[in-house]
């Protein structure tokens, strides 16, 4: 283990209209980190939003990603919606080529897709649903990165198919002793210091403590802060200033898949 | 005048979820014309929908085009909403990526854009919004055909930007003295053989009759008949047959402006 | 058994904005039933659509009750949305609110309520939801009826706390042994001479035939036919018929629970 | 003038889903109003936040308006939309009943309704839409109070009816020479002192500075303070101060219709 260097992503662009979630501090996040997941507006984000998130991660050279989630506004697609595979996929590649759009018209290229949220945890569960979701990527566009967890159907299937698969951390959740994370709908502030030295921890010994108290090994390549977080300025600086302190760079994503 | 091709579209995938409208007969309508607007999804559409539209033009060797309308499915793009023209235009760019990436799938490329109902009015008329339109579209694809009226602002920014321009003529709807279709919301059955009639005179003689009783001077590129006009199959096909009838080659959309 | 009358309902208003749903023929079906179940927005319905329906409804002395579903347009209501008792609750007390406006409007009663597609099935089998449900409508309406099956938690709750119930049989859904109904997203024409001879079997023997080849006793006080059906008014005019010849009259519901 | 009493209303749940507005601080400033517009969930508003809103009324004694805006909730409710006075009347009772039965639930009567943002300027311009307004709340509530502006067509077609109506005076929009205000889409932060003197000089005097520097004469029952304008909170409390200090009670409104 012992890190060099790491991914650090953060969802971004999670307002909608008039309304903004977390403490609005998109402006502030976006130099400290690497990859931003951009809400394509199925559960937040809408077109003007978009525009200028995309611009923001531009200027400050910061990787472009597309953050599709449930057709689920209020939910904010964290409920989990009863769907065939092809109809997710469908409404997965809708958002994807919405945001595809806003990185053509300003010149970059789109770095990686990450479900959103009920999707995301969908996705690593249902082995079905991450296969045709793999393979329908292959087809679109087959650089493009997918983020994932290691312990999840969707590092399987992307490692098994080819597709460039980036793995993740989660500094501000639980761990299982499954490595899987603990999934819920609200989540109260953190101390910076604990969620930086736990990133470092990984990063260096490669180890996380589960909810139940023991230590299970984890790897990835990105390490993720979520910009609702209350507070989440705070520890996405204090963990960036962490690393850079120990010599890790933080650096956009390079996938680990079987097929690079 | 006297033309040897034209274009003829339709608009196709206005339906939403397990709602259709018109006659529901998009399949049947699809061989018969050459280019398909697709609804994106605003006003009409959704990501199934949107997925078996295209894959059913690529079949029927049709050319692809997104046809975004205003954020309003309710009222199905045919409300005018005050919006400032960046803010369409961003509207406009999503649902375009969106169908983008469907055609992507399908290894075809897309052809053209179409503002639908409303929004093709307010481009019509107002130039501002033209304006950024074109601008916008010669910044991300320079080779989209853009559909518009000969008597539109659109059309007029467009030939000025040099972005590739169709004019259309609209086989289902009447005419006033400048050439600008009367806009109504909902439209009655039409006789097969006068549409064909009507298109078949403006494509011989360059004339149509307005709803004044006058003739006037027209010319186009492409002939539209809206899918959601009841009976609309026999109008497509009434107005087909008429125009092979005539030796007038029914085909793909040839650009006019400057540009090309 | 061998009834003297039975309250025939069927969903209506479930189209929106522009598009309709089966074969659009609410205005044949409305006098031929006793109870309207009209969709509230969330699935299906609009005001408008809502405001024509009510009316029509009052114009033909059928019982007016609220069809609300889950927040699920492109869906129509039909995929299960994991959500907490209390929010669905709220969602199903805004839909029945909007409607009973209408409802006063015309200066009618509203009659009876009865959740809608996955909502409907999810309160079958949840205890917890229903219970809430139960509660929350002997708050704001005690003699409001409860559509819902004789085997689900729904009846068993409206039953121990009083809230007026009325259990459905399904003319054009299978059964199981259990007495429940299999639930499917979409559904084929069905014979109208078989469907009326079922429900008058129903009625007359208390006996329908289940998808494994059984027959089970079944008590009801409503017949459901649902109008998205193909060829649906041929059912409701078959079944309506047969009943009549039988004897039996179509009035609204008399509700069955303990406390009536 | 020189009121002795004055109502005090602000609107309030105008968030959606997880996302907030303004400063979030619905629960400090409902006890210092005497009447709350609880946005509906056309503009802004959930079934969630209605339920608690309307909680958060009764126990502090407050009146409950309905405050339904255009369909429209990326716009806020701030964008016109071009549309029938009938479906725009059907929309607002969808949106007054739906609040209502939370009313209902709470065992308290709806107070009042106050068209949101473009839908209220649109009646305040547009007679034929409040005239068909007013007739519909005669029909459905003729005691259920209607807020407006005193320069409005909707102040004269209630009169001239007879729903009781309610002027308002807006301590934090600016008024142009007709008495109208300027509709902003956004407002920057104002001074809590300039606020409050603005209010009681409306309260004693009866006049207020127009955008243009003059003075005009101004009559009204009730002061607005809009709960989105930045620092909402210390403006209630600083209008409410200083009322209080000149002896003007801040309490329910008294409709001045002539029906009353």
């Amino acid at each position: 283990m012992n890190k060099q260097y790491v991914d650090l992503n953060s969802d971004m662009g999670e307002g909608f209209g008039p309304w903004h979630i977390g403490d609005g501090v998109d402006e502030q996040i976006m130099p400290l980190i690497s990859s931003a997941n951009i809400a394509t507006g199925f559960h937040a984000g809408d077109p003007n939003i978009m525009a200028r998130t995309v611009q923001l991660a531009r200027e400050s050279g910061v990787g472009i990603g597309a953050h599709p989630g449930f057709r689920d506004l209020v939910g904010f697609g964290r409920r989990h919606i009863a769907e065939t595979p092809q109809a997710l996929v469908n409404d997965l590649l809708y958002q994807v080529g919405a945001l595809r759009e806003f990185a053509r018209l300003h010149g970059v290229r789109l770095q990686h897709v990450k479900p959103h949220g009920a999707l995301y945890m969908h996705a690593a569960r249902d082995e079905t649903f991450s296969r045709l979701l793999v393979e329908t990527l292959q087809q679109v566009d087959p650089n493009l990165l997918l983020f994932c967890m290691e312990s999840s159907a969707t590092w399987r299937v992307a490692q098994e198919i080819g597709q460039p698969a980036i793995r993740e951390f989660y500094a501000d959740r639980d761990y299982d002793r499954n490595g899987s994370i603990v999934f819920i709908r609200r989540i109260g502030p953190l101390d910076p210091e604990q969620v930086a030295e736990k990133v470092l921890r990984a990063c260096v010994d490669g180890k996380v403590r589960t909810v139940d108290g023991d230590d299970i090994d984890i790897d990835f390549d990105s390490v993720c802060i979520h910009s609702d977080t209350p507070g989440a300025l705070q520890l996405v600086r204090g963990t960036r200033e962490a690393l850079v302190r120990e010599g890790i760079r933080i650096t956009g994503p390079l996938a680990t898949a079987a097929s690079l």
